[in-house]
């Protein structure tokens, strides 16, 4: 999906080739329970929401902004099997034994808070994908996944656009990302 | 799909994100009929082949190492709608009037042939994606997309990898890409 | 020299890292004599004037506001050894058989006329540095350098920065620069 | 200076355009007195000799084999301001009062340790550069400077560069690095 296909407003939003690598890194199937944690525009949410078509996306913000964004942008698209819940996680991060899939795309700082709920209460083989821009956070959450033993991956996606519109093509670049895959690979 | 699900010898594959990206941009519905041109080891189109569940794709391969791969992947991920075609594309691009996604990933030196091909016969609105590493093909695509006034994307996609299993962990650049998505927006 | 010891307005500068590989590619030597085509704010003629101690730059530019800021910062710096033309080049480009390293770091869509005069006119051995952030100078670039055959080195250079004063440290991303370093290896 | 003007065996060596960015970031005066840490080859630690016509340069390296790379390569470039201690930092860190610009581009683990002997006896406004391609280093430098409060920079410098002597031009990826570059603010 496009970005322009979202209502975004002045709420932070992955970008659509970030939005595809998350997507994908998830390995969504039909019917997987999915937490989107730092939601901001909803648009991974609506995105996996519009592939589990026999599964459930619950996705987690704090700004009432962005909140109502993502009501917008689920009721754009049709969607249903999305449950919006306004808080900041780990509040609010309940019934993990039965959700397989996670995003954390902000943590405010809670990182290791919302990790260690997943770690004790998620099942086993649960994927965990995560993306930072903020040098911090990919540390901690390569010290975490690390201390912890999980398998894990970790990209840095550095991607730059021509404006093809524009009468001289330049290069512009997009901040780069840090995307880290991780594996839940112990049993509760 | 991960690179480690196809068999590939010594043929070079379009790698993990950028082959994620290549089908994302392609926008596949169920009924699509999708021509791989330059397939390689043909990780593009068995995937495709997987989601076009009610749909075709034809690999155009000249190299027949890599035609026998295919061959191999196709059959280990039990894909029935795929055709394959040895030969060195343009030669071999038929019926172009039926279909209406492209991808190429390599076209010895063919480039404005195969182009030129498409823009005589596919269906107004085909998309075409193109992925090139030589700046060569790179400048050739750019002139044409433009030349044709076709309305069309370029990105470059950077990615590094951390090898999480290694003692240290070091951020291994892959060669960067430029991504072509272009669509044929003249009627045929 | 940093970025911030230089006189800007709105005129665009090469950013710090990319002159310092300029000048490094330049080979500077303290008798050398320097065009620098396309001068802008002038951070890359008054670098290289101050360390062409026995040498001389002349710098070409365009824009009188950018013309203005050149004679400032050269003020400001105590270089003598600056001579500035106000003009489009390849008009201005005189005395070239005396002159034998270039910078081009703009060419207002004449590169190839402004090659050819240093083709024509240098002395053999000359260096040229150019820099591109434009798809299509960059090609055209590739393409002089290829058919005259000149040995040439192609780098492209993406830098991203930290703001280590900011409460959040997240990697600013620099558009990324293709820069040539070709030497004139034929003979006058 | 070129790569190739260095022998290097199989020590690994810090990249021409990464050398000319530390060099740069060093802020080299003809009277400084410069400490290379895990010294490798000795391209910077020459480089810099060279420039320091009055200054002196100590170079620490604990494998013997760079060791003997570093006299080859001084003998080579006639560096007689170079002084070399085969031994693995924080030993053999000494006079460090006199000493007021550091190159780290090798710590062995020790980096806290030698960064602690920094931060107690060089004088105030020494200058320290530390390259990292380990993320973990880069972590804990990131750390330190924070935490000490010292002023400094952190980019991330990444570089393709095309083979323009292969038929075909592919822009090759080296692997990112991350540069830091701070300044001891307090006195000592």
């Amino acid at each position: 999906m496009k970005d322009s296909s979202f209502i975004r407003g002045s709420v932070p939003m992955t970008k659509e080739e970030v939005r595809t690598l998350v997507l994908s890194k998830l390995e969504l199937q039909p019917n997987d329970r999915f937490m989107d944690i730092g939601a901001g525009t909803g648009s991974v949410s609506i995105e996996a929401a519009l592939r589990l078509t026999e599964g459930q996306v619950i996705a987690l913000e704090r700004k009432p902004e962005a909140v109502e964004l993502i009501k917008l942008n689920a009721e754009k698209h049709g969607v249903v099997n999305l449950e919006i819940i306004e808080t900041e996680a780990p509040l609010g991060m309940e019934k993990l034994e039965t959700i397989n899939k996670y995003f954390i795309g902000g943590s405010g700082g809670q990182l290791e808070q919302i990790l260690d709920l997943i770690d004790r209460k998620a099942p086993a083989d649960s994927i965990i994908v995560l993306t930072a821009i903020v040098i911090d956070t990919m540390l901690r959450a390569h010290n975490y996944f690390k201390s912890k033993g999980w398998s894990f991956e970790l990209s840095q996606i550095a991607i730059s656009k021509v404006d093809t519109q524009s009468a001289v093509a330049i290069l512009k670049a997009q901040n780069p990302i840090f995307l880290f895959t991780a594996t839940k690979t112990k049993s509760i």
